[in-house]
């Protein structure tokens, strides 16, 4: 049984919901550069096909940050020229820096995501940068990206919560969000990048940015599931307007063993909700949880999405 | 850091939220029923005692179900002699037949709850009963209680779909549920038995209880994350106007390790998202993930609530 065969609901009181969800697939790179084993790029080929194969049509492949931090992805040269590209489907690749973007740009990378940081302290931790210093960092990749044709995704990491800061002003999130997109960005991705918000904060969170003039088109949701919320959140986002999502086949990026479970959503789990919503989205939840369980199998350890586990357990 | 510290969202726009809800705490019988290991007598008291303490103010005890068929709970009798009942607190128990309802009233019972199928396959499986024959099997139960002064809740179970019919004519549940009703059940717990709702499901089914005339005070919800959709479900159900959630101290009932997750709503994860939305429960959050951890050690596994893992994993 899937959740759409249980019947659309004739009414949905609870606000009215995008027509389609466009499923931003992170697991290739947020998924896997958060996961303790390194993948052989012949399998992350692999992933990525079986991905494609199951209709996701944005598959975040890599990353250029330094093979120093990311040591699972250090291989991201080598990814993009065996990728075989599929027709309708976005690869694209996070860019930390100027060094990064000469490397994306060397490898016929078309989409590119910045990671820019809502607070100072993860700015200083993450980047190396004041709040303020990231921007001077972004600028000239942005730019440059732009002039060469590129399209630019901007980050926004500790959009509620941050762990050495406490609670996120909104203001400061809207702040730095819009600077993104005044720079360029066509696009912000609103993380929770420790799970700690709920609904209304989400909402709270969208309301401002619409009163700040950022339209609904150009912003994403980001939720990490270490609190349970992830999915309460994106029903909350999708409701307030937002068609983006990102997600996490199988839920790569967080262990069902590990001490705290601090994965992205899953995208069967999304999946299955946008089923019962009736809200498109082009994934064949069949092949993609056949992809999530080989995945697992490959890392050794059951899949933390629970319809994977359900389905495939 | 905790969901309430983000601050509250000033607007809500997904719809009115309750006030304050009530949780009912199934842990202690829907959870340990469902545990492969059995647990001490002593050690269910212990967990009961933590779980007031907690703040909890409905505890669903155990059953009198008979011991053939759950032998996790097979000691109820000596449980209910040995339980020192709280002011404030209630230990509602499950109760199959008449030969259960003598065993609770000998054992000094206040409030029962009978368990119905909204299906005529499960209603065969699980009660032995057809769909209208469980009525027959209920409606002494029900009656004697009510005469007895006993509060009467009426579990629905399979409310959405059910594995070997498939999905569930939302008729069918509502006419189940109203027969509850009209026989002198004071609530009824509307079940997603096999997880696999979403939240328009949801709204479409709490909206025709209301469109038969039972009122939404009357209803309470029980949702299992077999799917990942429990708190996605929760959060459609409190929009609608619900203020009782049936939800389990650290997903009790599923193990993170087994082969598909079937557990009920971790209690933790629903306070978590009630803490971010402001809404009342009466919970002391810190309390009930240490009785989740320890509960968890003493079954010998990890708690599935994703809350307990983050904070004590």
């Amino acid at each position: 049984m899937t959740a759409r065969e249980l019947g659309l609901p004739a009414r949905v009181p609870g606000g009215e919901l995008p027509e389609r969800v466009r499923v931003w697939e992170v697991g290739a790179r947020d998924g896997l550069q958060n996961e303790q084993s390194v993948v052989d790029v012949g399998v992350k080929l692999e992933f990525l096909d079986r991905l494609a194969d199951a209709g996701l049509s944005t598959l975040e492949a890599t990353s250029f940050v330094h093979p120093k931090w990311v040591p699972q992805l250090a291989d991201a040269e080598e990814l993009l020229a065996r990728l075989s590209r599929r027709d309708g489907v976005r690869y694209p690749v996070l860019v930390p820096n100027e060094r990064g973007l000469d490397r994306a740009l060397a490898a016929g990378v078309q989409h590119i995501a910045i990671f820019g940081s809502a607070t100072e302290t993860f700015a200083q931790r993450n980047l190396n940068r004041t709040l303020d210093g990231q921007f001077a960092m972004f600028e000239p990749v942005v730019s440059r990206a732009r002039a060469e044709g590129l399209d630019v995704r901007g980050y926004v990491s500790m959009c509620f919560g941050d762990p050495w800061e406490g609670p996120v002003d909104a203001a400061q999130v809207i702040s730095v969000g819009k600077r993104l997109v005044d720079m360029g960005c066509s696009q912000l991705s609103l993380g929770d990048t420790i799970g700690v918000a709920t609904p209304g904060q989400v909402e709270a969170l969208l309301a401002g940015f619409v009163d700040a003039g950022v339209d609904l088109d150009a912003l994403a949701v980001h939720f990490h599931d270490t609190y349970g919320q992830a999915l309460s959140n994106t029903l909350a986002a999708l409701r307030a307007g937002v068609s983006t999502v990102d997600s996490s086949a199988g839920g790569l990026g967080g262990c069902p063993y590990a001490e705290s479970a601090t994965g992205n959503l899953a995208t069967e789990d999304l999946v299955w909700m946008l089923d019962g919503l009736g809200v498109e989205h082009g994934v064949d939840l069949d092949k993609l949880a056949d992809t999530s369980a080989w995945m697992a199998q490959r890392l050794g350890r059951p899949s933390p999405s629970r319809v994977v586990r359900a389905l495939r357990g």
